[in-house]
């Protein structure tokens, strides 16, 4: 995968998709003719990206950029002069992971102020649209380009987060006795009216029971309810 | 649907992320004691969105920044402390649009250097992170603004398949009520030691947080605490 910068104006946008590139995993920029390249600008906003920024290459036509690619993607809020397949940034993502095994895809970008020209898109086998809004859908070229390497991302099936751990789930026979221990307590505390116990208990064992609650959780639970019942004096736990 | 900055040291990184909002036709954004603003930084990287910026309100506390929400998402690289639900950013994305119909949902981002503090995660319900390069995933945060509003405008428009819930959910203010009247009537009961607190409230936000609680329900759970006080004879309600 190679992201395409055409005719960048400003080198703080070049430095800001080089970060935004190497957040999502990707690492080869390709430059067509920068207005200013090197620059301390770019260097700045990469950041955390400077190798990505140091191992650029620099073109001078679009043309050169696309050399031996399989397929290459122009991202253009409007293609309305496009003659190929126009798709979503999601669905062209997953083309782009798709059509990987044949070679080198290329994701081309184009100017600040006017994006891909019509002659630059036609160079391109498939527009893909960022959907945004139809009264301002000019995204910065380095904001575009972090949505299409996070679709990347995502298209390539890394998508996975971080994820708290998960502790051991408490048995069915562990919640139905905090069950019967919390009803004995609310009898106790008088919050529950075994005569008129209305709905509470189905209530409460809707809460918990779409908590999915752990061992260590009911562990805790028990704990209070005794607590209560040793200042109550009630019998809880009888 | 509003956006909140939380302590955010460049100004051009509000103007970059007012426009990345505006782009996907997001308009109210919320900033929490910025370093500088107004400032012209900001205003030359709104470009087009200079009304988002305009209509910005500015606040000294994250807590006056989600008064009233239904629900608050935390942007979070690695919520490892965070004791509520993580999601990806597009799962995070459908929820919130799903959650709009019981009132303002606030998505909220930390400062440059180091995203939320835990205590400010803490205040989130959801902790929402963007898939990204273990080895460096590091988004500016005009970025990972740009990349959440983009998920949430995709999530409105695919009109994905989720419920409403049956009832009315609690809101943010509601459910940190209870967590309040929760440990002061833990502590009165001795349960709850204030000086080796342990991680008994995390554990309970954890759980009820993964409940996603309706307001009948905190409605019960309250009910059940301001019992134990009166029966306790502790000041849980003070």
């Amino acid at each position: 995968m190679r992201v395409v910068l055409v005719h960048t104006s400003h080198p703080g946008n070049i430095g800001a998709s080089a970060r935004a590139m190497y957040t999502m995993g990707l690492g080869r920029l390709v430059l067509v003719a920068p207005a200013k390249f090197p620059h301390p600008d770019a260097e700045a906003m990469a950041t955390g990206a400077a190798d990505v920024l140091a191992r650029a290459t620099v073109v001078p036509t679009l043309d050169e950029a696309l050399a031996g690619c399989a397929l290459a993607i122009g991202l253009s809020a409007r293609p309305r002069a496009f003659a190929g397949r126009v798709m979503s940034v999601r669905e062209a993502s997953r083309e782009a992971v798709a059509r990987t095994r044949d070679g080198d895809v290329a994701i081309v970008f184009g100017t600040e102020m006017s994006g891909l020209s019509n002659e630059e898109l036609a160079q391109c086998g498939i527009a893909a649209t960022i959907p945004a809004n139809p009264g301002y859908s000019s995204l910065n070229v380095a904001a575009a380009v972090q949505v299409a390497a996070y679709e990347l991302r995502m298209a390539a099936g890394e998508g996975a987060v971080w994820r708290a751990p998960r502790f051991a789930a408490a048995t069915h026979d562990e919640v139905e006795s905090l069950y019967g221990h919390a009803a004995r307590t609310l009898v106790d505390l008088r919050f529950l009216d075994p005569r008129r116990p209305r709905r509470l208990m189905v209530r409460l064992r809707r809460l918990f029971g779409r908590a999915a609650l752990e061992r260590e959780e009911v562990n805790i639970l028990r704990g209070i309810l005794t607590r209560i019942d040793e200042l109550i004096g009630g019998g809880g736990r009888r």
